[in-house]
Formats: C-alpha cells, sequence, structure tokens
C-alpha cells in the first residue's frame, strides 16, 4: 500500500541541488522546484531517504517529508497552475 | 479552531517572491525558502488567499496548501536542521 508524501527540499548548493533532485525523480513527480509529490511504499521511502542522506549535507540542507492521508489529500488547493499529482498505480488502469 | 498548513510556492521573479514571502510570515513560520508553516483559522486563510492572489502572477507562479490533521503532522519527518514549528497558540500558555 502507498502513502502520499510531500517532501519539500531545501539544498543550498548547486551541484547536490542537482543530484538531489536526479533522484527525487525516480520516486515521484516534480510539482514545484523544489517540492515532489510521492506515492511510496514503506520500502521506497527508506530507501528514498537513505540516498538522499548520502547527497545531502546535513547541516546545511533539509528535507522535509509530509505524508497526508487520504482525506488531507482530497483537501489540496492550488492557486496558480499545476494540479495534484495521481498515484500511478492508478494510472495504469 | 487552528488547522495546521504546509504551503509552498513557486514565484518566478524576485520582486514578487520578495513580497509573497514578506506576506507568508504574517501568517506563519518560514521553514524552508519556499515553505511555511502555518496554524490558520478558516478566516485567517481566506485572508491569506486574498493577499497571495492579488501578488502573484496566476500563469507564472503557484501556491500550493496542503492542511495536515493532527495525526499526519505527527508524522511529519525532517532530515537535516529543523524541526516543526509550533502553533502559537501553544505558545502563549
Amino acid at each position: 500500500m502507498t502513502v502520499f508524501y510531500v517532501i519539500c527540499f531545501d539544498v543550498h548548493d548547486a551541484k547536490r541541488l542537482r543530484k538531489v533532485s536526479n533522484e527525487m525523480e525516480n520516486f515521484g513527480v516534480r510539482v514545484q522546484r523544489s517540492v515532489f509529490e510521492c506515492h511510496l511504499e514503506s520500502g521506497q521511502l527508506q530507501e528514498l531517504k537513505r540516498r538522499l542522506d548520502k547527497l545531502m549535507n546535513p547541516t546545511e540542507d533539509q528535507v522535509r517529508y509530509y505524508n497526508l492521508c487520504g482525506k488531507d489529500k482530497l483537501h489540496i488547493v492550488i492557486d496558480g497552475s499545476g494540479r495534484v499529482s495521481a498515484d500511478p498505480d492508478y494510472n495504469l488502469l
């Protein structure tokens, strides 16, 4: 079962930022420059964290993982362009 | 009663970004460059949206409002420096 995560990062170095962004794209959908929406199983989340921990500088950079329940996901509001990313499992149907 | 919101924005102009950031600081705590955590009552959320709508360019910029229930808030994970911002109501006690 997947859980919906909003993952936001502040990375204070261009090279590290590029690496973190590239890694994030393996796990979810970029919705803003430093925000991804991901549908992750528990093991995928742990793997993502493990990979990001290796790329980041813990004293300068930060990643925040917000998990949203189904009800909270329904209430996401977007002003401007864009929409909530779909669970890729559903896209396959 | 306040609701906990994670508010993320992509603003593609330095002047507008400064104005949006300044406005956001009236409503919550900056936790990353483009991410604020806010405890807002319904009327405050509407007022914030109204003000941001006036500052943003809707074709270039975007704001995402994620509301988190109490349970989801408990499960926020932060890698690197920083912590979850407290509800200011509690700070007053």
